[in-house]
């Protein structure tokens, strides 16, 4: 996929593809409207012609120089390419976006470079020249990781990296390949499908974003509790600095000083631009089977899940949700296709008044996926689980990377939706669900507004787990920011004080840089500022975002 | 264990304990004097008495603070504890110790503070007066990594961290525990056994050396098959530093930034004094399983090692001999034990001329390892192995702490042995092997002399594996140091050319550093320097290792 494929300049993916509502998107609205008691009201976003972009900050000259570095047609200046490059993707990026005023976070110039080359050549040209320079792989960040800020420069440019996107080496006896961190999911996905393997880093934002962003980003798929996350896949890398090449030699294991591999995951543009990345890959898997299950409460589940994951089995996806998100998926089912309800009354008899829906996904070799699956149904029933079958594991893992379509729509609406996530150890994963929750429902209270908070466990680790946030609610118009910014400051005050991390996968960026550095402290941060200038002297790396 | 405790200043280990020779040591260096062509000859170690040591750099107002830091009886200028802090427990060390000539790697004072806060008075007073501070766990370093040098400073004093060994919470649901960083590895595992958990890291070093040892060094123990490396143990850190204060929070995952304990993992004590440490655990295994196998050569061996690590078998223990290794220790366990050799007729019928062994331990839950273990038969065999029952296997497992011991009494009869190890992927095991083997060979035949070299895999991933070397040889009485340095310098040279890691669990020290140099990079030590310039910025920290 390339920038020349139709993707939504202010909104999600594809342009040529929309949520599928099945016909019923009045229903929906209605749900909604009698759910956050807000009405539905059409609010459209402006026209790109309308957006008001600020002048360039670069002259001919420099701009003829940049178009000597990659080539003329890789140099965009005009406003689609600009407005394109602004910001990422979160709630606030969109409310900026569809308002028409990216503010000054528009880059000069988006450039596309070809190579490593291309990319090192435009870091030794705006280091000379003080100008800030922004990765930029598909614009997925939600945390405002891509905001194309100057910080102390006077100008900025946004580098697209899709245009690096081959395949440089495959090792199938070591099962390594080497991409250009340009790649986007499908893309790298197809190159090692067809050569037997797969990556397995499945995050939502898969169709539209890239290895680079994901080792960036620290990414997590959702299918990490098998294939691990993005930072466990990454065994060597090749990285532009403004000091020249940086080179991390992929190694199976090495104890020749601190691991970079590590520096490198996380480090989120602002210590040199990812252009190649050596990754672990895994054999096709020959079987793939599903399971659901359903507990009395989170509790339950949660302790289903911890057993699971402990117990080593070759688990892709473990997603547990909490009672509210099993009623609000199950609602929207029903407004989308109706029906009479046949499991609610068996579910009630049985107890289950709220219960809370667990989705697994298991893939691998053939003969061991049979005999894990048999431990899997044995496990989750011993722990108290209802199996109700594969159809509900199997109809989320189709329909997986839909749902970031459904927001423009709802936006579009005067609905509001976002997400945040963190992680703790499995002791205290039911307090920090609770106070996260109770945070953010808070803030809209405060407000005198309602809110649906949905959560589940997403990623699973042998010591702990990650809690994935939504919150649902009816937009104020008057200042749609400050009301968004009210819960996240809310529930990232919550994430913190109760001894969750601010991020377990979406990053830090301009969003979580405060509680970043809480949570880093002061020896962390000027050890990471340490390394940082010295890779970075000029700190023209993404200003403002990861160190400030 | 504590200083106090009877160590050897000079060699391995607990002094009260030797190496079983069954009572055929002369068979032993008969055997040896025969392959080497080499005269076994009594060149015993000089008396600590006889030691000549450098005069001390600190004056007694000085002194007097630090008994003040860390109380009166933990801090000690004699002679014991002056060299037995000197210098680790290398081949290249034990030549100085033995010979009396510790150079000027002496420490000034042995200091052994009660806690962190005890650790960060010394780093505080040391910052101040600028005196080099050398972090010291069990002293078990083979790289010079303990080597009490002051730099550029004036004085250095040895910081022996094993009075910090307490557990400091334990935590079952989330199966971690933080625990003080100066724990050696029995007393930690029988913390944790009480508890119904063990940690699983068994370098061979287990018995005399301590968590934070093997954090900094980025060890790997025998089980890392299953248990991992120390570095994928670590989920947080407590440090002290010349700044204050380094935590590094123990969560399951985070996106918030850089993965710091990946940088204090392989930190080397250039980064700060790790004095606490939260790790990993996992439940104590119900069953252990044993297994041995014999191929025809080290690749059919090494592709089935491959072939169990990429089905993902709960194997603790990988450990596959080249053929000369198989040879020596089948040899040396006839010279100890004779009897009729039954099994060497039955081998060459079979076509088994110069057979490779590998052993595999498997532990875990039950059901699991039985399971586990009739595929491990299965898939090894299928890869042309000849089973050979548990016995190599039990045997090696039960005195894999012993052979240590037997280093001393071939040193006092006029022998060298000294190992060194690399990783690489897969596809290079074979060529790597090969390559190390020919330069160690070829630096002692240009010398005219014999040497036996002997090589395994000891820890194997789904995309490499290490290889482990041991060479055996008649030290040169006039220049023994030469004779070793020209073995190391070729044997690094190789690595480096051939594509491996400089090390793969040892780490850098001062042996490793200028192919550490090589393999990291410019940009990537620039990076690490900026990192340790904000944390140590008068460079006080453990002088002359890993980054210079």
């Amino acid at each position: 996929v390339t920038e020349e494929a139709p993707t939504r300049w202010n909104g999600w993916g594809d342009a040529r593809r929309t949520f599928d509502f099945h016909g019923r998107a009045d229903a929906l609205w209605a749900f909604l409207e009698e759910a956050l008691a807000h009405p539905a009201r059409a609010t459209p976003a402006e026209e790109l012609a309308r957006l008001s972009l600020p002048e360039l900050r670069l002259g001919d000259g420099e701009l003829d120089a940049l178009r000597g570095l990659v080539g003329a047609e890789h140099v965009r200046v005009d406003a689609a390419a600009r407005a394109a490059h602004a910001l990422g993707r979160s709630y606030r990026d969109l409310l900026r976006l569809r308002a028409g005023e990216p503010g000054r976070a528009v880059p000069d110039a988006v450039l596309r470079p070809g190579d490593h080359d291309g990319v090192q050549a435009i870091l030794g040209w705006a280091h000379e020249r003080e100008v800030a320079v922004v990765p930029f792989g598909s614009g997925s960040s939600v945390v405002g990781g891509v905001e194309a800020l100057a910080g102390p420069h006077r100008a900025a440019v946004s580098v697209d990296l899709r245009r690096l996107s081959r395949l440089l080496d495959f090792d199938p006896i070591s099962r390594v390949a080497t991409f250009e961190a340009g790649v986007e999911g499908p893309a790298l996905e197809a190159a090692l499908e067809s050569r037997g393997h797969l990556l397995g880093h499945h995050p939502q934002s898969f169709e539209h974003s890239t290895l680079g962003g994901w080792i960036a980003a620290r990414g997590a798929g959702q299918k990490s509790n098998r294939y691990g996350t993005m930072a466990e896949r990454l065994v060597g890398a090749r990285l532009a600095t403004p000091v020249g090449e940086w080179i991390i030699e992929p190694h199976p294991h090495s104890a020749a000083g601190p691991d970079l591999t590590q520096v490198i995951a996380g480090s989120e543009g602002a210590l040199g631009v990812i252009t190649e990345a050596t990754v672990s890959v895994h054999a096709l898997p020959e079987r793939r089977r599903f399971a659901a299950f359903l507990f009395r409460d989170f509790p339950a589940g949660a302790a289903a899940v911890r057993t699971l994951v402990q117990a080593e089995l070759p688990l892709t996806t473990v997603r547990l949700s909490d009672a509210d998100e099993t009623y609000f998926y199950g609602a929207l089912r029903k407004v989308l296709r109706p029906g009479p309800d046949r499991t609610g009354p068996v579910l009630r008899t049985l107890g289950l008044r709220r219960p809370c829906a667990l989705l697994l996904v298991l893939e691998g070799e053939g003969a061991a996926i049979d005999a894990a699956y048999g431990r899997t149904l044995y496990l989750g029933t011993r722990a108290g689980g209802l199996f109700v079958g594969t159809g509900p594991a199997r109809s989320w893992h189709a329909g997986r990377f839909d749902s970031p379509y459904l927001r423009d729509p709802m936006m579009d609406q005067g609905f509001g939706v976002d997400t945040l996530e963190t992680a703790t150890r499995w002791s205290n994963v039911e307090a920090l669900h609770a106070r996260v929750r109770e945070a953010i429902e808070g803030a809209f209270t405060a407000r005198g507004e309602r809110v649906l908070v949905l959560a589940h466990v997403s990623h699973a680790y042998p010591d702990g787990a990650s809690l994935y946030f939504t919150f649902v609610f009816g937009r104020d118009r008057e200042d749609p920011e400050g009301q968004w910014r009210a819960a996240k400051d809310a529930a990232s005050d919550a994430i913190r004080a109760g001894g969750g991390t601010i991020s377990h996968h979406h990053g830090v960026g301009l969003d979580h840089r405060r509680w970043m550095d809480e949570e880093v402290g002061d020896v962390g941060l000027r050890a990471l500022r340490g390394l940082k200038a010295a890779v970075d002297p000029k700190g023209i790396l993404n200003p403002g975002k990861l160190l400030g």
